[in-house]
C-alpha cells in the first residue's frame, strides 16, 4: 500500500497546506468513513457540515469555504478540488494486476500472430490467424481474439471480453469486461417464398479509434458492410448497445445502459445520458446532449439539449412536465 | 428424475388433501401443459376456468376456491398456493449442477490463492494472487477471480463471471452468468491543455454482503474510491448497471435493466422495477418503491411509491396519465 | 477476398445493366466512402444528391429513379434496392471464421457428450455431461455448455456464451457472444420467521426453436417450472431480457435492449422495437408492434401498434403527445 506525507501530496495539487506537512497519509476515504491516517475532500457546503464529526487527519478543501481544520487535523486549500482528487487519486493508484508471464502456456495463440514488444497474455486467452497486437498490448486471462483483429499499442482488454474477425482497435483504449465487439447487426428481409426472415450477411467490421473506453457488457455490432465507427476518445460506459453502421465523432460519452440503433451518427463531442436510445439513421450534430433516460426520435442541431420522450429542447419539455403537473392537479 | 406421493408433498405444504394420497407425481408443471403425473397450482379464477380441461392429475389450489378436483384427479387445499408452490419447488429441485474434480486441472490457480473446505473450481477458470475462497465456494468453468479478491462461504459463482482485484463478495451470494464486477467507475476530467478528456483512476472496490443474487450480464462497478457497497440480501437481476459508489442497503431488489448512475443511495428494501432509472447523486429512502419503467432525477422519501419519466407521486402521475388521455381526445 | 464483375453481380440481381459488364468490382461500400472498385447503393433522393460527388465505381440503384451513370461508371437498375443489397452481401460474405481442430486439446468435454458430424469445438470451451449437439454444430473458443444440454444441427454459438443445465436450443440457430441461457429466473418468497427473501428454485428449463438468433449480451432465463420458450425463427438483438416462463411465438423480433418480465406471453410475428419494456404476465398478440421505447402496462391485441409510456394505442399517443406540446407553450 502507498503512504504519502500532506507535503508530498501537496506538490502535486499545489494548494496552500494548513497543518502538519510530515502527517502520513495512507489514502483517499469519503468524509463519513475516513479515519486520521486517511485524506477527505471538502468540495461544498454538504460536506463542509460533516467535517466536525468526521475522524478523517486532513482534508482537501475549497478555498472559498471558511472552514478551519481543528486541533491535530490539517486542510489543503485548493481552487478545484474535483481536479485536486483526480491527481490524489492518480498519486494513490495501485495500478492494475501484472500477470506474472509474458504469454500463459494455457493461452491458445495461432502461429501466425504477430505481437508487439512487451505484451501480456493471460491464460484461456483464445487470439486467432493473422492477428496484430501493437506494443504494451495487455490481454487478462479468458480473452477471445478472432482472426485479423488489429489491437493498437497500450491497449488493455480485460477478461471475457470477444473481439470478432477484421475489427480494429486503435492505441490506448481499455476494453472493460464481457465486452463484445463486431457481432453481427441485426439485419433480416422477409424471406421469399415463405413466412418469417432471412439473414443479411453483415460483412462489415468495427474501427475503434485512439484512447476509447468501453464499459462492461457493452455491446458494438459490426457494420453489415463497411464500418461502425467509434472516433478517438470516445468514452462508453456499461451496457452500451451501438448498433450496426453507428459512427460516433471523437470524445462522445455514453451513460450506462443507452443505446444506438442502426446506422446513428453522433458529431464529435456529443454526449448520451444513462438509460437514453437513439432511433436508427439519426443525426445528433457535434455538441448536443441528449438527457438521460430520453428516446430521440429525429435529428439534433450541434449544440442543442433534448430531453424527453420523445425527446424534445429541453427548455421546451421542462415547461410541458410543469404544465402537465398542473393538469394532474385539476 | 425425482417423484413424491401427494402424501409426501402434503406433508411439506400441510394442506388438505382430496383424492388418493398414494398418486405418483413427478414435477410441477403448468396447468395448460400437464399430464396426469404433473401436479398444477390453481390460484385464482384465472386457472380454475382451464381445470376441466387440463389433463393434470393432481392440484395444488386457493381453499376459498368451490371447485372439485373430480374423477381420478386430486387436489390440495392450501392457504397460500404461492408459498406451497415454493415448497414443492424445493422438493423437485435437481440442484445445480456437480463438477467431478476438486480444481480441474485446466484452472489456473495462482500458488498464493487460500481455498477453503469443499470447494469446486471449474475448468478454465483463472484465480489470481491472494484470493481468498471461502469453505464450499463453487466457481463454474470459465470464471475468472482477480488479485487479492475475497469470497465468502458457500458462494456460488457462474460461467463468464469476472471479479476484478480487491473486492469483496460476501457468503451464500449466487453470481449468475456474466456477471461483471469490479470494473472501472466511468469518471474523467477535462484533459487540460488539450481536447478530450483524461479517465480519473478508479482505485476503490466492490463490497458484497451475504446473500446476496446477481442476475447474468449485470454489472457492478468499482468505486472511484472507498467501495460501492451492496449490502446483505440485496436481489439484483439480470443486466443491471449499478454505478461506482452507489450504496444499497440491506434487502434490495433491482429487476431486469434496472440501472443505478454514480453515487446513488437506496435504504433498506428499496424496490427499484424493471427498466427503470435512477440518476446520480440520488437517495431512495428505506421502503421505496420505484414502478417499472421510471426515470428518478430527485430524493424519494421513506415508503413512498413513485412512477413515470420523471419519476413522481405514484397517484399523482396516474392522475396525469389520465388526464393527458382525455385532453389527446379533444 | 472476393472480387466480381458486375455481369456476375447482376446475374444475382437480375436488374438491367447500364455500362461496363467486365468492370470488376472488389466490394460494396457506402457512398461517402467508396472508390473505383466499390459498388454502392442507391435507395432514394438522399443518396442520389451524393452520387455525383461520390467515387464509386458502380451503383445499383432504384429503377425509378432518373439517374444517369456517368463517364466510366455503371448503374445496376433494380426493383427493390434492399432485396438486391442482401443479395450482394451473400456474394460477398467472407463467412465466419474457421476453426482448424476438429476439437481443440484444451476444450474439455464430458465422456458422456454425443457430438454429431462435422462440429467443431473451440479451445477453452466446457461441455458437461450427457449434452447432445447436432451435427454441423460450431463452438467457437471459451463457450460453457452445462449438463444435459441439447442443441440442434448447423447452430453456431459464439465466445462466452453459457448454456445451463437442461435447456434446449434447435437447429440452425445463432448465439452471439456472451449470451446467457437458462441463468436463475428472478423469484423470492419472502422469508419465514425473520426478515428478508428466500430463493424460489427455478427447475425449469428454456426451449429454443429452429433458425432463432440471440444478440450479444442477451439473457434467457429459465422458467420456474416448466420452460421459457422461443419460438421457431425469433431475431433478438443485444443486450435483451427475457423473463422466466416467458412464451415467444413464431418470428418474433425484439429490437435492442428491450426486455420482458417473467411470464409475458407473445403470439407469433410480434415486434418488440428498441428499448421497449414489458410487464410481467401481459400478453401480446399476434402480429402486434410495440414501438421503440414504450413501457407496455396492459395485453396488447392481435395486429395493434402501441406506443409511448404507459403505451397505449399510436395515433392516441401521437396525438396526446401533439396535445402536450402545445400545453408547454401556453
Amino acid at each position: 500500500m502507498k503512504s504519502f506525507t500532506l507535503n508530498e501530496i501537496n506538490k502535486q495539487i499545489k494548494g496552500t497546506l494548513l497543518g502538519d506537512s510530515n502527517q502520513r497519509i495512507s489514502g483517499p476515504e469519503q468524509i463519513e468513513n475516513a479515519e486520521s491516517h486517511h485524506v477527505t475532500f471538502i468540495g461544498s457546503r454538504k460536506y463542509e457540515k460533516l467535517w466536525d464529526n468526521s475522524r478523517a487527519g486532513a482534508a482537501i478543501i475549497n478555498e472559498t469555504l471558511n472552514l478551519l481544520p481543528g486541533e491535530g487535523r490539517s486542510f489543503i486549500k485548493v481552487k478545484n478540488v474535483d481536479l485536486a482528487m483526480a491527481k490524489v487519486l492518480e498519486m494513490y493508484d495501485p495500478g492494475p494486476p501484472v500477470l506474472e508471464e509474458e504469454y500463459h502456456s494455457s493461452a491458445v495463440l495461432h502461429k501466425s500472430v504477430k505481437i508487439g514488444k512487451n505484451c501480456k497474455i493471460g491464460a484461456g486467452c483464445y487470439v486467432g490467424e493473422n492477428v496484430i497486437l501493437g506494443d504494451g498490448v495487455v490481454l487478462y486471462p479468458n480473452v477471445t481474439i478472432f482472426d485479423e483483429v488489429q489491437i493498437g499499442k497500450n491497449t488493455i482488454i480485460w477478461s471475457g471480453t470477444v473481439i470478432r474477425e477484421r475489427c480494429e482497435i486503435g492505441a490506448y483504449c481499455i476494453l472493460h469486461i464481457n465486452v463484445s465487439i463486431g457481432a453481427d447487426g441485426f439485419g433480416y428481409r422477409p424471406s421469399e417464398g415463405c413466412v418469417g426472415l432471412t439473414k443479411i450477411p453483415q460483412i462489415g467490421n468495427v474501427v475503434i479509434g485512439d484512447h476509447v473506453e468501453i464499459g462492461a457488457n457493452s455491446t458494438v455490432d459490426r457494420g453489415k458492410f463497411s464500418s461502425t465507427i467509434l472516433g478517438d476518445g470516445c468514452k462508453i460506459d456499461n451496457l452500451v448497445q451501438i448498433g450496426h453502421n453507428s459512427v460516433l465523432g471523437r470524445f462522445c460519452i455514453m451513460a450506462g445502459s443507452s443505446g444506438l440503433a442502426g446506422s446513428v451518427t453522433l458529431g464529435d463531442g456529443v454526449i448520451i445520458g444513462g438509460s437514453a436510445s437513439i432511433k436508427d439513421h439519426i443525426t445528433i450534430h457535434s455538441g448536443a446532449t441528449v438527457a438521460a433516460g430520453s428516446g430521440v426520435l429525429k435529428d439534433v442541431p450541434a449544440g442543442k439539449t433534448v430531453l424527453g420522450y420523445p425527446a424534445g429542447d429541453s427548455r421546451e419539455v421542462l415547461k410541458q412536465w410543469v404544465a402537465l403537473r398542473k393538469l394532474g392537479r385539476i
